[in-house]
């Protein structure tokens, strides 16, 4: 049975992201990455996109954490985010996989079965892409997942029990496990299916949540960053006309978060 | 004489976008994918921007239509473009091209003629361009138009029958032709041509409305796309104070828009 | 002692850019790529963001300035910067450079020093970046500067003495020098360092605002450049709730920008 989380833990956690600024190497998809750096620099991270060859190894290791997103793949992206994540792992900076539409295109369901290996800290899919890595029949459609969550529980489970790491299928509701524990998180509005990046930025949010966190907490902060993004879309979606207003309220409501407005969101 | 175009046509295009949710395989410019993904998502159509080498040929094949756009060309895109545009004719995927500041630069001239023995489905630019690919002498600078929409239906016209593509030229107004009707659409705004990426995302909503749309209904439904962004930009551009703001109104109209604001526009 | 800036200075420069709509070649970062074209456009200028090897070269020849920003640099991107550097000296094209991160990653850091012995017209970074190509010791971190602008006034004369361009260091409060005088702008406002690729647009708007300048007034050219920036965020940020709301009203107010609110600005 998933369980709530409480207001005081979301709260916690941000607040600690806020305080320690966590330096957050991402490298990400084309199409989302000034919405994800805009995310972040909202909530009080300190995004960078290092993509360069010469510079992802190096900067991986001096990074708070790193993102890796593989929605736009190139076998140039490939290559960089190999040599990111051993650096990482060398370095012990945890890092985050965003697997976008693993199961529908051979080329980067593969290299998200090699990273699997790779030991990421978290993951976060939509419900087809996490059944596809958990070696499911899923039924993808683009980028966008044919599955509701809720079906994907049980995938989620067993790839977070195989791979070690937090693992969050999100949809309209979200689900957060670490092989045992369920989380669950009632997502934010339909409306953020109408605006890009949302899921993408989200795996950056959850990498930032984990940087400098206990690994017994990990858990209780990529649930955390679930959170997060689902209340600021509420209270947009509740003053936005479409997905174009939705936009900078989302933005305001990331940056004005607090103890106050999450706990009245989870009451 | 070009015809307009009743609202009722453009309405039930746009239904029809709604109800079937077409999988718009966009290869664009570095400049404008967010911003297109949006347009494509305010509207009701399911953008994947799938850019690899290794994935555009298979995913062309599966997705309802393919979007080219050689605004910011190399020559690792060219060789993508290549291989999914023959992927789409093979599997019968129809294909919009957008041949950005074709006549200003000889590389992306050069690929942009190649593409035209491809049989696209429909082409849309500004003047210059289309001018540029009939053959015709133009005066374009930089990526912006240097001839009124107006001086190119002739051009538009020799375009479509020689391609046998739907040409669209478009400016403050767009014709759309198949060589021998022509429709005009009273375009948006001047505020349009103060933000990024409008005429390029016009492109990828062509190809929307193109998707699943019998070949006779084709020259209705490229003026329909046309008549969409241009009554959102009127709409946007009524409450806007500028380019900023514009943006999300765009967007929150994309996603308003229905049978009775499209009437009232065309009336 | 640092000068201020006559509002007069900066809304002349600001007409003139205005009136000759200066074709602003930029090579930058996959992150602000849309924003950085936006900001240009809301202020009157028409950016084009040519980024292929084989026509960045020509390109740089027909443009009235470049822009280079080394954000996202990779291996292919360097060699593309080399030939329309090159090129845009033999042209007689003014260039600009934003070393963004130099000092903190060497591949970049070799780049923008090997670039500094091809005269640029103008430098903006920040002051960790204009300390580090100096050559005096700055504190980095990601892409953010850890040093105060302030301390970095004297590492931008040496810098502008020995490279011959102008050079701002921007921060809290700008600086910019030609090696001997320094002009001080109050900076926009902190909600603009929650926003992405501030920065990094403002030097294609120091590059617009150097295009067709006499040489003798290109110290005050990029100081108004400082300054459109800085007054136009100051008034978002008075209407704006957060970063969301900020970048359209920012952008509006790029838009709407003329000598009576410049005037009172700087008042």
């Amino acid at each position: 049975m998933p369980q709530a989380l409480p207001a005081t833990i979301v709260a916690t956690h941000l607040e600690r992201i806020r305080r320690s600024v966590p330096l957050t190497h991402v490298i990400t998809n084309d199409v989302v990455t000034g919405f994800t750096a805009n995310v972040l620099l909202a909530l009080g991270a300190a995004p960078a996109m290092i993509t360069a060859l010469e510079e992802a190894g190096s900067f991986a290791a001096i990074a708070s954490v790193l993102s890796v997103n593989v929605g736009t793949l190139t076998s140039a992206q490939a290559a960089t985010i190999r040599i990111a994540v051993q650096s990482a792992n060398q370095a012990g900076t945890p890092w985050v996989l965003d697997p976008v539409a693993a199961g529908v295109l051979p080329y980067r369901t593969e290299l998200c079965r090699e990273l699997l290996q790779q030991h990421p800290a978290a993951i976060r899919g939509n419900a087809s892409e996490i059944m596809a890595l958990a070696g499911q029949a899923a039924a993808g459609k683009g980028v966008d997942s044919a599955n509701q969550s809720e079906q994907a529980i049980e995938a989620a489970q067993v790839l977070a029990k195989n791979s070690g790491a937090i693992v969050a299928v999100t949809g309209e509701i979200d689900y957060i496990t670490d092989g045992e524990r369920v989380v669950s998180i009632k997502a934010g509005d339909p409306l953020m299916t109408r605006v890009t990046g949302t899921g993408c930025a989200l795996s950056s949010v959850v990498a930032a949540f984990i940087a400098g966190c206990e690994e017994k907490d990990r858990l209780d902060a990529v649930a955390s960053a679930c959170a997060v993004m689902a209340i600021a879309g509420q209270r947009a979606a509740a003053k936005a006309k479409g997905p174009g207003s939705f936009v900078p309220a989302f933005l305001d409501n990331l940056y004005l978060l607090d103890a106050v407005t999450i706990s009245e969101a989870l009451a």
